[in-house]
Order: structure tokens, then sequence, then C-alpha cells
């Protein structure tokens, strides 16, 4: 019998505040460009007086990542913590208006923490830095796992960026032995290089223990295994997980899996804004994966659902991912 | 001595929350395709529950207007109730980062209403169709306004949305006195034929006794005059109006105004979204206006800056609006 889930994601649960900044502004402020930065409530507060007109949609990266399943019609749940507040809704009815289960209890209204935000700052370059303040996504406990649902998952995806937070690392465990002890699959995604430096080790144990899909791209990876040299950093991984599928940005996505090596070229697309691109991949490749694809199809229909995603402001698929899977040919291949 | 403000607006503050929705939703949930509709929380709640993922931006009729003035460097401020919420907030923030001066108190957090919201719906047409749970915007009252900012304002601008709400018409007095006891002028914008109907005798009366500027479309001018003709509109609004602005979609623009009747026409650009086309309209009229240009160049600022807003999702301006007239070689016209 099938399983009720093909995927769940565990992550983050934030509303992404979008802006348009100069490089001038990002230097001024201290910000890192291209990456994700945590930050508190006061320092979220300054920065967003500082910047310009925004616009809010949902984000979080393993968040994304399930809307673009959901909008390709799998199976799929999302776990993560928002607050019974105005962004908190709109966080859950976004998931839920693109089909995906949603149901980890809200924290309550009087919650000290608001519902997580993240201030994407969108250079005239098209790169993205991101500047987070998690609020109650913080919070997630191993109490907000339902061993029920892992065990009703195909797969469980996990986010890299969700190891922050004090009870994080116990929730994980919860869900990979819930959903391993029903014959599922553990994928990861390492989320950002700095969240490589601060849980390194975390990461090793669980890809050696635990992971059969690991999602990164270049600078994670050779992160991940303190190498400049990405083919080293690849076999590394290799050796100790069943599929690694590595983005290098307009180069595509390298695929190696079971001792083959893949290489996915990128479509060519109109960058407006980078964000999402990698959570998008996941997403495509993902769909491959749970419709029995073979790895080259699932590289590049990570690439496309990423093309997508770059190809406008904000996170969530706007384009009908099938209908441009359909306009590539792909899903015809097996 | 110059005035501290070029133009202050006064409307309902709502932010959008933006969604694309088939013919056949509009039909099956009794909404009427291009207008707006108001709505109760009750009726928000059920149709948020059955829309699709949606992108939050800051909106309002009145407030985009300033926004759009605003980004073009004039001197502006709004008036209109947010609440203290997480919306209340976004909304603020949006029209301060833009450059408009916003001090009116926040509605408390204890005030049983929510900060307003709209519900756009774009259709595949790009037509848009509005529900609007006006929220705590409804409860504007004369002690929101500032008599001595009104006195210090060169033009006022009056949205007819905002006759509704019970306080309201005693608010639009008390500016509307103050504004032109410091010899001021007023402007006003129906807003939409159905709010025509609802306010047709307080739109007149306002008209006969104060308004010096009048925008309009075509059908909110028909209806406001009881004809099918817009020529015997025109001519009855400017029997009784210094200037009227007329919009006529991709016809562009009426602007008859002092006796004599000149048409702007509409800039060709690729519509995406209609939303906030007569809001961005007034911005680029007013520009025009404050800065001394002829009617027809106003009435072409105006059509840019429309043509600006229906090229993308959202109704608050994207690109350099002064950067557009420049292309157009309007900025050399006085």
């Amino acid at each position: 019998m099938s399983k009720k889930y093909q995927v769940v994601g565990i992550g983050n649960s934030v509303v992404d505040v979008l802006s348009h900044v100069e490089d001038s502004f990002l230097a001024e402020n201290g910000i890192t460009k291209g990456v994700m930065t945590l930050i508190d409530l006061d320092r979220a507060a300054d920065l967003y007086a500082k910047t310009g007109p925004s616009t809010e949609i949902s984000g979080g990266s393993a968040a994304n990542t399930i809307a673009g399943l959901a909008s390709l019609g799998a199976k799929t749940a999302y776990v993560g913590k928002v607050k019974d507040d105005q962004l908190g809704h709109i966080f859950a009815h976004d998931l839920r208006a693109q089909g995906a289960d949603f149901d980890t209890p809200l924290a309550p209204a009087d919650h000290p923490a608001e519902t997580g935000r993240c201030m994407v700052m969108v250079s005239a370059d098209h790169e993205r830095s991101m500047n987070t303040y998690l609020g109650v996504s913080e919070f997630l406990t191993p109490d907000d796992i339902d061993v029920a649902q892992m065990a009703d998952a195909d797969w469980i995806y996990l986010e890299g960026y969700r190891f922050d937070g004090p009870d994080s690392h116990a929730a994980f465990a919860k869900a990979i032995e819930a959903c391993k002890g029903a014959g599922g699959k553990v994928s990861l995604t390492l989320s950002d290089p700095f969240c490589v430096e601060r849980h390194r080790d975390a990461f090793r144990e669980m890809i050696r223990n635990d992971v059969d899909l690991l999602f990164c791209n270049e600078h994670e990876l050779c992160a991940m295994y303190e190498t400049d040299d990405l083919t080293i950093a690849l076999r590394l991984a290799a050796a100790e997980i069943e599929t690694v599928a590595c983005t290098v940005g307009a180069k595509g996505a390298y695929v190696w899996t079971g001792g083959e090596e893949f290489h996915a070229e990128a479509t060519a697309v109109h960058i407006e804004d980078v964000t999402g691109a990698g959570d998008l991949f996941a997403s495509g490749f993902f769909y491959g994966v749970i419709t029995n694809r073979d790895p080259l199809t699932c590289g590049r229909m990570g690439n496309v659902a990423a093309g997508e995603i770059i190809s406008h402001i904000g996170a969530r698929p706007e384009a009908d991912l099938k209908v441009l899977f359909e306009q590539e040919n792909l899903l015809q291949n097996r």
C-alpha cells in the first residue's frame, strides 16, 4: 500500500520581506552579500526601518520546496513553527492553498516571539542577501513531530537551516527514527555555507548514518568536506550517500548516484531574483525521484524548476512547472 | 513661503492580498469582476481559505497615489487608519520607506477589528476584482485629521472609497475646511462606479462646493451624472469643476480644464495586472500639476505612471517614474 505522503519537509517557517537594495546599502549596514545571516528582533526592526518598500511572500527553504512539489501534484506535508498572528496565518494559508498539509500547532498569541521573517534584499545583479529573524520558528520541538506522519512518508526532507535552535536536533532525530523505522528515506539540504560551518559535526553524523539524498550547492559541499576542490568534495560525499545532487549555478547540477556521475545542463532563463533557486531545484529533482525518473532527468527537472523561480521575485512558483517540464520533453523520460 | 506638503492624501488603508484566479472561481463565489466589493471579516476568511497562494503588497487607492508621488520626490503625507498589528506596521513602513509622512494614530492592539486588507483577484485577462475587508480603516474620525497638516498642504486628495464608514464625511469636511481656509485646493477621486452609486449625493455636494480637480474613469463619471454618454458627463463635470481628468482605459485620458479639452494618448505597455492603474494615473497627473506642466503633459504623465503599474503585479511603482517621464520627453514640457 502506498504511503499517504511522498515528501514531508521540516524547516524554518518564515515570511519573506523582499526589497531592492543598492550594494552600498549592504556595505553600510554590514550585510554579507549572497548568504543568510541570523538576526535578532532589534536588528530586524532597525534594518526594516532602513529598507525601501517591500513585498511579502511566504518563504522558508523547505516550505518553498514543498510548495513547489505540491504545485506539481505530489502528496506533501510541511512541519514548522509559526505563531497565531497575521504573518503566521499568511504562511499557513499559502502552503495549504498550494495543496500541502500543514498541521504543526501554532505558537500561541501570547508567545514572546513573533512569526519568523526573512528580509530578502535583492541587488541590481539579482543576487539576494538574506537577514532572518527566526522568531517562533526556532522553537520547533520533538513534541511538534507527529511520528505517525513521519512513518507515513516515503521521504522526509530536512532543512539545514533548521539545525539552529535549542530542540531542533532532537526533533530531527525523532523524525528520522519514525521515518526510517517504517522504511522511509531521508534527504537533507545543506542550505548555506555558513550554516555548514555552524553545524558541520551534526551534518556529518546525520550524513553517515541516515541521509539517502543530499541537496547542496558547490560552496556548501566544499565547506562540508573542507576542501576547495568540488570533485574531491563530490567523491567524499558520494562515498557515504546514495545520491548527491549538487547545483553549480549557471552550469546546472551534478548528480552522483550509485557509482555513476551525471551533469544536467541549466536551462537559459532571464534572471530576476535568485531567491529560492536551490529550494525549487529540490522540488523539481524530488518530483523526478518520486515518479521514478532517471538521475539525469531528475537533475534537469530540478534545473527547470530553479529556472522558473529565478525568473521572478519570490521563491514560490508562479508558472505551472509541469507545463515547463513538458516543454523540455522531460515527462516522457523514465 | 511654500507649504510643507504638495499633496496630502486621505483614504482607506489596506494591505493588498494578490492572487491569480480562474473566471469560474469568480462566478462560483459570486464575485463581480472588475469592481470593488466591501466584505465583512467572515466573508474575508471564507474567501481567503478558498483562494490560492498569495502575495502581500501595501495598497489602498489614495495610499498608492501618494506612494507614487513620493517616489517622484513630491512632498507628501498620507492620512488613514491602520492597527498596531503586523499588517498595520507593513502598511506604515511601505509609505514611509517611499518618503511619505504618515502620522495617523494607530488603532490600539485591543481594537476588535484588524488592519484592513483587500483581496485582489487577478484574472487571466489581467482584470482585477477586489474584495475589501475595511477593518479599522473604517474608523477614521475627525480626531484623526490634523488641521495644521491640512493647512500646510497645497492640495488634499480625497479617496471616494473613504466615504464608506460612520465618521468619514465629517473627517473629510474638517480636512477640506482647514485646507481651503489656508488657500489650498481639493481633489477627489470617484474610485468605483458602485462607490458612486452609494455616495452620489455626498459626492455631488462636495463637487459643487469644494472640488478643484476630479479624477475618475468613464464608468464612474457616467454613473455620477447618470448618463451613458461620456461627452455629456464630461460637459456636466467641467461646468462645475476647474479640472476633470477622466481615464478611458487603453484610449488614455481626457483632460477638460478651463474651457479647454485635451486627449492624452495612452502609452503602449504589456499588461500584467490592472490593479492601481487609476491610482498611479493620479500620481503622474498630480506630479504634472505641482510642477506646473500644461494639461496635456499632466495627462501623459498620468498615462505613463499608470502604464508602469499595470506592467507588473501590485499597485506600488517598481520602476523609476521620472526616468519613464524622461524617456517620453515629458520633463522638458512646461
